[in-house]
């Protein structure tokens, strides 16, 4: 398929450092020194960004919404995101802007169980390789999920499917990620709380 | 120590996928599907970045070479930057670009066994840190490669040490990729057979 390409990620392998070999402890360390000793040192090897398990939604979501509130909910959330940080990562044109919305209101309802919108006209998800062109950083997505959250109200999304899209949109974010601009693993937003814990994200870094 | 903050590299943890949960196979896989089915379905956790083990320098690169020679190195390789798509994350500035390229060339000096001339002034490396406000994605990552490769003829940097050199910033430079760009792991580029490599890897993507 279109997405599978060599070096894919099941084939990350990290090599072993020699048996034996001194270790260069990381600073944490209070052995951590810069300066070179008679021998190499290693520094040990470890993933950056994880990407959590993703619960995509049950079809149980679109029957408790539908079409209609579904677009509703993806367009209502995008006029949101024009007043923030997020808007300057759309097309400025309006109409590459709409075009956008409507793509993502696509991939939306096919996912929720309704309509197969998206995947006869744009092919496989390729969501995270959809995204690369763009710069996402850890906190574009904490506003792109505050303006979700402040959006299931908005439109009045049905309650007892709010956690299930949550759950899903909330780790599925941490996937478009494309620029790191901290070591640690992204801040996680349960769906209870998460209107609290994103508010405190996103207003430490001081956007509005 | 000032590198050492909660939610650290070493306090990642992988969720679990609850037990007898629907997977949701990776695109790759043919049952991939996007539209939703009765259940909640788990797409699984990976690593996006994984950073290989590093071998920093033994002294034996200082004894080899000595502080005017890893400076005229570092110098050298920042000249042949400007050149290319990396100069332009470089401050414009002469004056900046200069400062920055002796707080390189300190770096090196420290790590390569000679004068502490970075952690007294700096503090701790915190390299990954320190790059956090440039967007250096992969392909950034093998320009700076091939440069460095180019600067060791012009310099005439001692052929003993070159490879233990290059063994230290190939994996490391990894560690300041800023910017993803692909869902492959980054290249890697084996000592022998680097200048190759490099070219291919380098020229594919266009860059002069």
């Amino acid at each position: 398929m279109e997405s599978c390409q060599p070096h894919h990620h099941h084939d990350a392998e990290v090599e072993a450092i020699p048996d034996g070999a001194l270790r260069f402890e990381c600073m944490c360390s209070a052995g951590g020194s810069l300066q070179a000793v008679d021998e190499v040192r290693w520094m040990e090897s470890h993933p950056d960004l994880i990407f959590p398990a993703v619960p995509f939604p049950s079809k149980h979501v679109f029957a408790a919404t539908g079409t209609d509130a579904l677009r509703g909910l993806v367009r209502r959330h995008h006029d949101r995101l024009k007043a923030t940080v997020v808007g300057a990562l759309f097309p400025d044109d309006p109409r590459m802007f709409a075009m956008a919305v409507e793509k993502a209101a696509d991939f939306v309802v096919e996912a929720c169980g309704g309509p197969e919108l998206f995947t006869p006209v744009h092919g496989p998800m390729r969501m995270r390789i959809r995204h690369f062109p763009v710069s996402i950083d850890e906190h574009a997505r904490e506003v792109w999920l505050r303006e979700l959250l402040a959006s299931f109200d908005d439109v009045g999304f049905p309650e007892p499917v709010r956690e299930e899209y949550w759950n899903w949109m909330e780790p599925f974010s941490i996937r478009m990620i494309t620029r790191r601009t901290t070591r640690e693993q992204p801040r996680r937003h349960p769906y209870a709380g998460a209107a609290a814990s994103l508010a405190q994200a996103t207003t430490a870094v001081g956007d509005a």
